[in-house]
């Protein structure tokens, strides 16, 4: 009674993908990853899918677009319909907090992939709160992961895992997209990562009255450490039953959180303890600000390369993964050298995909069995 | 840096709608509560915007299109752009799923009226949990208020009010457009409601592999009281702290979720002791269905009209509201005397407003606090 498309003209052999808003049928995807995207709009002049890659699409004397793409990876790609020049999501599918705005966004299924399906084990909870941040002068939204048996065993005490979504995201990047919860969950039931609270915040921090912030500035991230520091750890600490104490505490995050992990989680060791680096632009590969110069890590952080045993001693973990179609993936490869040149302790994973969050699932997934042992 | 707009042409006086997208300061809103739109789409030949009327925008020399409506009513609208003729959403404000998919809204504050904003009191969180339905084959998602206190007081159980949304929305409306968390949260603070789980379901509640069910046909009702009574309400007795028994479960919805609240709750009260129908079209005012029967109270509830008391005794509460701009208000009053007529305790209000989230906030707002007492 609602769908937004007509039924015409669907080829044999797709599937609906699982992203579709239910009742439409479309975008659907064939066994070998191609999709099938249609949009009925009889008086547009031009209609395009904006899929990375720039589609035209082609009318029929319905008034339906219509257009088969190339074979997709698998996973999660943002996508928009470009109706004559102008770029909006499609009606047809699930929109998302992604790119600065509600973005469509299609998840191609990745054959024998099932970490992030939901199964029939224990389900943790996804909890939406609200806090009043004394950095932004206002209320923020926060998401919280609390792990299966939370509410049963209510003298539990728990590690925490803070995790930062993208440039262009928010708190919904690892709650929604991420799959976090699932992710979590299919781990702590294989026995393969100890139960634990995820903590999903907003890492977009402005002063009041500021235009939102982000990038990998130092005032950015000295905002982001602020804002851990005084509200959200805090805010945490009182309102979740959590274990104390910087041993029980990691930082992670993806792109411009995954440049956050890594400021706030190495300057800051007394804080935290185990630290994730997912896909960060941070060390080059993209052009992180015109005119900025080449990433130094010893500038970054002080006494990584000088001093590298203080690292190894105060860190459990230090990770480091990046997509292999990802520009990022070659300075990273290169920084990994340097750092285990100097004898720094450092765990590097690479995952295929370009800068996307199957690359980022897959990181979580390979991250959190190590954390809290 | 993720800005969907050009900042040229706004007007002097206006403020960003609370539902934007935070870095755009448009749609904005004068003191009248007028509303000015802008969309950068210089290719586009046609741009309107539909607000439920539809205006025409006008295109300046640089390609910004651009309408300023007539006074709003307070509250929350959704709304769409019009691009040549399709209809989208608007890149420049959240989107939310209503009207059966992600649709914009515009939310225009409502002078003196705080009870659905944050404020600095105890705040219950609004989880989101994942249960496989046996009667759609799938898994599903739905959202759990629980109330301040709630993992504190760990011996507390509590009542729960179980509560739809309308056609076209799912377990989302409830959660984000509705502010039900807010809302509760003030009242509890206020001590003008007891505190209370309240669950959030998605009431489209379909056979397996059949297209989206809903509206107020008999096959659709039984699904919608197969999937509480075998899914539902046994998942949440399990999974929360819960006063067992019918003097602690209420029954309400909106539109849509009115009419499952009121057969639902009316037809088993045995299950329910509190029911709150918001703004249905079952009683009329709208066409529910080409050919259908008017609505007879005594065939939908036996008993209703021909033995009240037996309905008196069983009902702690039963409470009919809707907006006062709503066509459904003339045979919703006319059931209400009818009702009074042959004796049965019903409680009505009206709320300034049409078919909108407003007036359904307000009705949570006025119907939560008779609960439980």
């Amino acid at each position: 009674m609602f769908a937004v498309q007509s039924s015409a003209q669907i080829p044999d052999g797709v599937k609906p993908a699982p992203t579709n808003i239910q009742v439409n049928n479309c975008p659907c995807i064939f066994p070998d990853l191609r999709v099938f995207f249609k949009v009925t709009a009889p008086t547009a002049t031009k209609v395009q899918l904006d899929l990375g890659k720039l589609y035209d699409m082609q009318k029929d004397d319905k008034g339906v677009w219509s257009v088969t793409t190339d074979p997709q990876v698998p996973g999660f790609h943002y996508y928009s319909l470009v109706i004559d020049g102008f770029k909006v999501s499609d009606p047809a599918s699930e929109s998302f907090y992604g790119t600065g705005r509600m973005s469509s966004a299609i998840d191609v299924p990745e054959a024998g992939a099932d970490f992030y399906l939901l199964k029939d084990v224990p389900h943790g909870d996804v909890r939406s709160k609200n806090y009043f941040s004394k950095v932004t002068g206002t209320w923020r939204n926060i998401n919280v992961y609390t792990p299966p048996g939370y509410d049963k065993d209510t003298n539990k005490s728990y590690p925490v895992l803070y995790i930062q979504h993208g440039g262009g995201e928010d708190e919904r990047g690892w709650a929604v997209q991420g799959k976090t919860n699932v992710i979590l969950d299919n781990l702590i039931a294989e026995g393969k990562a100890v139960p634990m609270i995820v903590v999903i915040p907003n890492g977009n921090v402005s002063k009041p009255g500021a235009a939102a912030a982000g990038g990998y500035n130092d005032e950015a991230m000295a905002l982001f450490k602020e804002e851990m520091a005084t509200n959200i750890i805090p805010f945490i600490e009182k309102n979740y039953r959590v274990k104390a104490g910087v041993a029980n505490r990691a930082i992670s995050g993806l792109s411009m959180g995954g440049g956050q992990a890594f400021y706030t989680g190495l300057r800051n060791t007394d804080m935290f303890s185990h630290v994730g680096v997912f896909s960060t632009g941070l060390f080059g590969g993209i052009n992180r600000q015109p005119g900025a110069a080449a990433f130094d890590p010893e500038v970054a952080i002080p006494g990584i390369l000088t001093n590298p045993k203080s690292f190894n001693s105060k860190l459990k973990v230090f990770y480091i993964s990046v997509g292999e179609q990802d520009p990022r993936i070659e300075p990273t490869k290169k920084l990994i050298e340097t750092f285990k040149s100097k004898g720094l302790n450092v765990e590097f994973a690479s995952f295929p995909g370009g800068h996307e969050w199957q690359v980022w699932r897959k990181s979580l997934n390979d991250f959190a069995p190590k954390l809290f042992k």
